[in-house]
């Protein structure tokens, strides 16, 4: 994924921690992952908000972008209003789109979803509240 | 934590997706844990509500819930909503409740955070949408 930026998305708060928390999973999947760049966005509340993070991408040679919701599930967020804020279709989930004066692919990558390690940081985290 | 029943708290959705997800982490974690009787509850939308997770335990024996957040970061549905629903103080995010004529001991635990986990699950979540 060398030539792929990723773009990952958060839900965004008035409170520090979904920035913080976006912010340190974008610097892991820099780190762990062979991709290209990785920027950060918000639907709501924080900056960058998604076109500047779409924008954000200029001048780094990137003809494919990935939208990356780090939401756990699908809902009207990740259906409706992530898509809208893309500027893709809200069915296909991509398109594209001009975005700096060259055409670039946006793809908006499925939610977290149900996974084992999920469950596993959910025990510990009910163990550690009984420390 | 055989004695210790476990609320997994999702934040609800009008759209099915969420109560699914929390549904199938709630059966991972009644699996792969060793502890005593897991329910479910939602913040929004969906049912049960949050004082009809705390009641579902009765019968159970539980002299302690674990309320177990499954959110990503704190918010304002952690620090606030949520202990707010539970009846809990929102600075200890614990408290000793009489729920159903028993005292019981109901502990907020932290939301799950940032971990290699997700990141890398987020990484796998970018690789599918480019196949």
């Amino acid at each position: 994924m060398k030539d792929v930026g990723i773009l990952v998305l958060g839900h965004g708060s008035s409170l520090p921690f979904n920035k913080e928390l976006v912010e340190s999973l974008a610097q892991m999947i820099g780190k762990n992952n062979s991709s290209g760049p990785v920027r950060t966005a918000y639907l709501n509340m924080n900056q960058p908000d998604i076109p500047a993070g779409l924008k954000s991408f200029q001048g780094t040679g990137v003809k494919k972008i990935v939208a990356l919701p780090l939401f756990l599930a699908h809902g009207v967020h990740t259906r409706q209003d992530i898509p809208h804020e893309l500027g893709v279709d809200p069915e296909k989930r991509r398109g594209v789109l001009n975005i700096w004066g060259d055409e670039v692919e946006v793809i908006c990558a499925e939610p977290l979803g149900v996974d084992e390690c999920i469950a596993a940081l959910a025990i510990k985290r009910a163990e550690e509240s009984l420390e």
